[in-house]
């Protein structure tokens, strides 16, 4: 098994080949599936990605994606082509019908206000999900992985070994008359359904199913080139007529504009079935009167009832080996642009978890943290988009506007945070009030000085995601005794953050993570110098001038790309630096150790005198927590 | 002659066909070279470009790109992937050897620090010439134009109708036994030299040819990934040690380095060629000892002495159609990172103005400011690299940093300014101190908010590059008269500027820009919707929710995505908005019109009481400010 995405014939008791195998089979080929298997694929595991599509995304569906998604593609580096092609949205626009029948203006106002969400990217980026999907095509295609197309999952079963996985292959669409269906079969340690709101996988998963709450509203969706005159079309705009409803206006990247239509529930004499383009276009001019609007081009038409549900498992309890994630485990309104990015963060969130039990390296414990995270905000989401979703449809400007303030961060994505857990154990110091470094969070974005080569740089996405924890070690102070004792005490060999590393040292040499296009220029093998498991990084407001890099202890000096300078050039329009934001502030005498997990989110805290005696002691918290989720089997 | 780059059968007077033609033909296929081919293509002319060489420059020869020359590129919507994957270089610093035979750095600073330049991007980006090249060989092969290569530039001379050229065609390299050589003949309105320091074209420019001033100190460079405890290769350095010479230090793209070490002049014992890489390492290791330093790949090797000179003429004055730009034109010391850049502004300056000239929308007096502007910044960067090469050279930290704090802008190329001419006459009103929107000079770094997206922009590169002049009426408050009437005068039939722009429609109508491959993206169409010559736009303070778009004189109601607010979200860091950095301020009473050249230079500012009258006037003197060098021939 040394070829990603290639199946290997496994051996079985016998010394007899025996059916193909891959490591993790995901299905299905959407922003779900392929966050998945591009973070598989990265981190070196067999991976499969099979979708019953013949063809990727093209038209329609998802557009929109939030700041914290943004902030997650960068830890891959990746996105930066969607930010440079797609749209922005960085204001809200109200419309509402007068008395006499013509639309006044009831609101303007910036989409994500730093005053209400500290972002780094404060905007809402249209771009259409095939260009997020042929993003990770691309990436998985150099590093020799290609989505198995036309390809239909049946089933699977658990087996002695894992699990036994039945497929249906399609021929190409252009030989469709054929109806050549080839079975498939291959054994596999996991399933994920990334299959949507009709998820096959779901299936295989005993009581994961559950009813939804379908909403009695029927929407269209329009995706084209509009001429009008009406002015707020390149703003994300709410427009409520009260005889005719509302419409909730998208702009587009390619000059397009997506609206969605609401169909009243009262029209009683259309099924769902008659209520065609022609009709929708009709509701919106009626709804858009006396502004004019025609369509120089439609490019996709769709229809929809908002139903919200959220699966009673994402995991089958009876294995442990077969997840869901995405569309297939929860669903819900588009309109506030959600379901692309929370599709794509349980994916995220499941895919260093799976690499890191794959490689042996993790307790029980680690896998099981994604249920219990994920389903958490997908109830989260659920809550915001049943009032959200009736306010748009009620147009109740003030209810909305609201509703959306109470919601931003949430919005926006970096207000997810997951409950307390093994990962996300609670804080026993004084935390600060606010938006901070606390356990199961987002980090708030902060700007810090790289001491090695001058450059000012985003704490947050700075290290490249390549599935290590990121252990920020911040002491303001370096002429404390703390540092030396902490790092000497993590470094001993005995230590559990030793034996990981020896541990993920020789997994890592056995099956090396994938090269990556562009790997020469992001020189990943910067911040795995001390550990494939644990990138150690210094944040300090010690002046630049009074010390080098080489005189730190080893784990530090051995790490000269994640020495940062927390300095005054570095503060934020507020004039907070990032200890500020992330802590509170930090006193000379006082030092803290930030874990961060692999895919960004603040795993633990602790806050400390910086003394001889509470760096031993911070080396001996720290083989805590980790060892409350990974171990050293060798 | 409908299609780019293939050259098309001319029609001589018996209606019999001739040697193939092109409008402009660019010799040698580096950044000059490219820069200009990129930018006649993009506006449709007719364009060969040819290089001797075999292949795309792969190793060594240029490798920083200035703050201004990402902006420029950035105007064409090019660059993204350079920044991306380009190493950024924020400080530099002094090392000195001491007595006792150690070194100290002697300086750490910014390279270029806010309060001594105002820069969009305060960096140098080392990225390799081979990376801008091939930028823009992809861009003109989207456009349906390959470089011409293995062929070399031979002779040209006048003919009645313009220009015969000759080339040799070399065999390619594989079949290069056959020494296959064939002659090509063709037609050409223009030929441009960028063919480098040998130029064969410049041999066509009587009296052309200047002197240099050879320096005798001898050079290495040497590019390659080094082991070494010296710390401070990841900023740009210099290093002097007084028994064995200088070193600049620059760090590279993909965990290179590129070193310029000195060849003591005293080395008599030495020829230049015996002085192979082998020398220039142990050279290397004695100054930076008692640092240690050593290869673990080295990818290019290089030679030079610094020689400074500048062409006599950078266009032949008997026919006026062949130029030179980039080397062919100047030769200095490449350490100031200043070749690329000031090469491809040789020629982003040359296109525009070519365009026009090949339309018939200019009058001879625009082509004629290409040589007195470019010979006047090859002049100013031999003054400033006569002596920045000799700091380095000796070593005096104190000196050079001297004269670095008297060049920034310049260096950055943001400094760069062209004398009173035709194109940048003075300004009549009264010009605030210090860096502005001054004519002949890049207009400073500003935000300011797009009103129909609400989207931050830099206003300095928002609008892109499509041969057009950009007119920024800047009015503080609408309710002012001067508007109106301004617009309604230019908008007169009779003005000059919409005959330039009835012809100007035609031109391009009969004769289109090429389309880009992100076009659907950038939809350059939002910024010639009024004319192909003139993008109008507005700068104001007036309160959004004051006013609507639509209700806007014509020719700004039709251009709405060029509506922009100096409002307070967008001030600086030191609390300025655009209008301050560009005008030092306007009063409510007051307003501006500034003419920006289709390069992004400042062309003419004028500043007027924001009365009916004023309007009426500044019309007028818009229209005497562009019939000095265009013309309506229709």
């Amino acid at each position: 098994m040394t070829v990603n995405g290639e199946l290997q014939p496994a051996v079985n008791g016998h010394g007899e080949p025996s059916t193909p195998r891959c490591e993790v089979c995901v299905v299905g080929a959407g922003p779900a599936g392929l966050m998945l298997a591009s973070n598989l694929v990265r981190l070196g595991i067999h991976t499969k990605i099979i979708d019953e599509r013949p063809t990727a995304t093209s038209l329609g569906r998802a557009d929109g994606l939030q700041p914290k998604t943004l902030e997650t593609l960068r830890m891959m580096r990746l996105g930066d082509n969607l930010v440079r092609l797609g749209t922005k949205v960085y204001d809200i626009c109200m419309w509402a019908s007068t008395p006499d029948g013509s639309l006044v203006r009831s609101g303007r106002e910036l989409h994500y206000p730093a005053a209400a969400v500290d972002l780094l990217d404060p905007y809402i980026l249209l771009c259409h999900q095939g260009m997020v999907e042929d993003m990770f095509i691309q990436d998985l295609r150099f590093r020799g992985v290609e989505v198995d197309r036309s390809t239909k999952f049946s089933s699977c079963s658990a087996t002695s070994a894992g699990l036994s996985v039945e497929c249906k292959v399609n021929g190409t669409e252009d030989d469709r008359e054929l109806e050549k269906v080839l079975a498939a079969d291959f054994a596999a340690d996991y399933v994920v359904g990334c299959d949507g709101a009709h998820s096959q996988v779901r299936r295989m998963v005993p009581e994961a199913y559950a009813a939804g709450t379908p909403h009695d509203s029927l929407w269209g969706v329009l995706d084209g080139e509009v001429d009008t005159d009406f002015p707020d079309i390149w703003s994300k705009t709410v427009v409520h007529a009260a005889a005719h409803g509302s419409i909730l206006v998208i702009p587009r990247e390619r000059n397009k504009t997506r609206l969605y239509i609401e169909i009243k529930g009262g029209d009683s004499s259309f099924n769902s079935k008659t209520l065609g383009q022609e009709y929708v276009m009709q509701r919106a001019s009626e709804i858009l009167a006396p502004y004019r609007i025609s369509w120089r081009s439609v490019e996709w038409f769709g229809r929809y009832q908002v139903a919200q549900r959220v699966a009673n498992r994402f995991v089958d309890a009876a294995t442990g080996r077969i997840f869901l994630a995405g569309d297939a485990s929860h669903a819900h309104s588009p309109k506030a642009a959600q379901g692309m990015n929370t599709s794509m963060h349980d994916t995220w969130n499941l895919a260093w978890k799976m690499n890191l039990a794959l490689r042996g390296l993790a307790l029980p414990a680690l896998l099981e943290t994604y249920e219990a995270e994920r389903k958490k905000i997908a109830h989260d989401l659920i809550d915001f988009d049943v009032e959200h979703a009736s306010e748009i449809a009620r147009g109740d400007a003030a209810a909305l506007a609201k509703n959306f303030r109470k919601n931003t961060a949430f919005i926006a994505g970096v207000g997810v945070a997951y409950a307390h857990n093994v990962l996300n154990p609670p804080d026993g110091s004084l935390t600060p009030l606010g938006r901070c470094a606390r356990p199961g969070s987002n980090p708030p974005p902060a700007k810090v000085m790289r001491y090695i080569d001058a450059n000012p740089v985003d704490i947050q996405t700075d290290i490249p995601a390549l599935g290590q924890f990121k252990v920020f070690l911040v002491v303001p102070d370096l002429s404390c005794e703390f540092l030396a004792t902490l790092c000497s005490s993590l470094s001993a060999p005995t230590s559990l953050i030793s034996r990981l590393t020896v541990a993920a040292r020789r997994s890592y040499a056995a099956k090396p993570r994938t090269a990556g296009p562009e790997d020469d220029y992001f020189c990943p093998e910067r911040y795995t110098s001390i550990s494939d498991l644990f990138t150690f990084a210094l944040i300090t407001s010690t002046d630049k001038s009074s010390f080098e890099i080489a005189h730190l202890p080893p784990i530090l000096a051995s790490s000269p790309w994640t020495i940062y300078l927390d300095d005054a050039a570095s503060l934020d329009t507020q004039g907070r630096s990032c200890i500020d934001k992330w802590l509170g502030g930090l006193s000379s005498s006082e030092a803290a150790i930030i874990n961060v997990r692999p895919d960004g989110y603040v795993g633990s805290v602790r806050r400390v005198e910086s003394t001889a005696a509470a760096g031993v002691e911070a080396a001996q918290w720290m083989d805590e927590y980790y060892g409350g989720f990974l171990q050293a089997p060798w």
